[in-house]
């Protein structure tokens, strides 16, 4: 077990494939989605689950806490579900100052308030002082699947705009600036955010999206490499029409990273039929956590499953699913 | 933060008052139940979680794969739901064998197969060597309460007769021997085990169960001080009537612990209307987790809130709620 491992690039999808899918299979773990879909007592359901050890655990625009919420909402939200009930589980270390915890718990519950979910049910759990790290966070949550949605990662088309909701690289940027102590003229902030409402708008406008993923660990590169994936189109990416902050571009033209591999953890990216493109467009642009949607590429019938980027220099390159995260620890 | 606030005694009570409480007030955490309660979509839902922290991590009867999956499951079976869907975080310390990882990941598909419930979505994280131990799992669960079922921890009513499942204390003691390298005669094996089908053959015989408790961390002690706390009810314990196998007895006699206070995994205690008790037990010993089923006790208006067990030799004791758990990581 290495760190590339729990970094959600191919490293991750090799322990899914080999370890998981075969102690575990069944038809929901099969759905590739962020969320497991199925119905429950005739509702149809998500059901999402991260376990969060960023560090440190306040950074420059949010904590571990805000992280646990907007996370599962997030991933609730990418399959069209309404989030509504959280469960919180909690490992503490022996040692940790309980007004820390209360600050965590605060920041969740804050959170969840400004999500619009309820933190229903939680567990704690301590270890050993020097077997675990301070605080780590478990959150699961459930929510319920408006009638005549269907988001997932198979169902993107060749035509479809993809569409991504705002600058991308900025959590990634915001965790490591702050770790290593690095400043970049100005200080960067994490954009963690909770989706819900932004996805509620854009299908008030195309009720029929296609597919929905936050650009978390691996960052765009890597949501963008598991759709393709999964649906068998090619993705063509214009790079010149990619949301990159200067201050993030500076950062990682510093620390030798691609601002497409970095970590959000409050946007997502969408594949939407093209005739729907400007309406979702001009919805996402209307709400807060939209006002940069941009259309960054659109899905081809050729090079099915690969994710290539059409340069500023009239060429193109492939983009690769990373093997590991290149920041560890950064949910 | 000391180990005893993850024990599941009145430590852990306070950090549930004093700093998660005002943190997520809500109605559907104030209901005190091992789930959450809510309904969602026109079903009726429990959301329940714990993570899993054990050392070891196998041992006699089973492992944290046995504990994460059927944990969960009895959780959500307690409130009166049928377990369907789970969810599955894993927390990896970087060097663990992925060998590890896979027999967990094993062992956890086996205790689903066998509870009928589907892992159906999960997320991994891995931290750096020396911030983590091993393998820490998270699971929360998703069930669906039947009609006409309403069992919780304020429901329980003065004469209300008061069964247990089986032996009690057998998972501490089992974690113990194996930890501290101790042996009593024979192997004690944990007694982990799905409680959910007793649970449906117990509402077959009386829809009207009262509450539910599956006792765990704190043990017996715990979980009844907790529902008659919520209730506003006396229980009186018949202490010869408390089934504690003589391996157990031999165990805890020898490591200074009272069996009332040491975790199960594998039983649960019921408050059942007196006019049902037969026709509970008689079906609880029809099942294969509930052959040993037996009345230990009774709700009384006095003394409310208090547990209060008539010893062996005529005289009484009070029940106190632990501080913490006697024994740490037992779960």
């Amino acid at each position: 077990m290495v760190m590339g491992h729990g970094g959600g690039g191919s490293l991750s999808a090799e322990l899914v494939e080999h370890l998981f899918a075969p102690a575990f299979r069944n038809e929901v773990l099969d759905g590739l989605g962020d969320s497991a879909v199925f119905a429950l007592g005739g509702a149809r359901l998500a059901l999402s689950t991260d376990s969060y050890v960023v560090r440190p655990l306040f950074f420059p625009g949010g904590s571990i806490g805000d992280l646990a919420v907007n996370g599962t909402v997030n991933d609730l939200a990418m399959s069209g579900a309404v989030p509504a009930y959280l469960s919180c589980g909690f490992i503490l270390e022996e040692g940790v100052a309980l007004e820390l915890v209360g600050r965590v718990a605060e920041a969740m519950g804050a959170a969840a308030r400004a999500a619009d979910v309820v933190v229903a049910t939680g567990d704690t759990k301590v270890v050993d002082a020097g077997h675990g790290d301070g605080i780590f966070v478990n959150t699961a949550g459930v929510g319920l699947i408006p009638d005549g949605v269907d988001i997932g990662p198979r169902r993107a088309r060749p035509d479809d705009t993809v569409i991504v909701s705002g600058s991308i690289g900025v959590h990634g940027v915001a965790i490591m600036s702050k770790r290593e102590g690095l400043e970049f003229g100005v200080e960067i902030e994490s954009d963690t955010a909770p989706l819900s409402g932004l996805v509620a708008a854009m299908l008030a406008a195309c009720p029929d999206l296609h597919a929905l993923r936050d650009p978390t660990r691996g960052g765009l590169a890597t949501s963008l490499g598991e759709i393709a994936a999964a649906s068998g189109v090619g993705v063509r990416l214009a790079e010149h029409a990619l949301p990159v902050p200067e201050t993030v571009a500076n950062a990682c033209a510093f620390l030798g990273l691609d601002p497409l591999y970095v970590a959000n953890e409050g946007k997502l990216v969408a594949f939407v039929p093209p005739e729907h493109a400007d309406a979702v467009l001009t919805a996402m642009r209307a709400h807060p956590y939209g006002r940069e949607a941009v259309a960054i590429g659109t899905c081809v019938e050729e090079h099915p499953g690969m994710v290539v980027s059409a340069t500023r220099l009239g060429g193109t390159r492939v983009v690769d699913m990373p093997l590991g995260e290149q920041l560890p620890r950064i949910c």
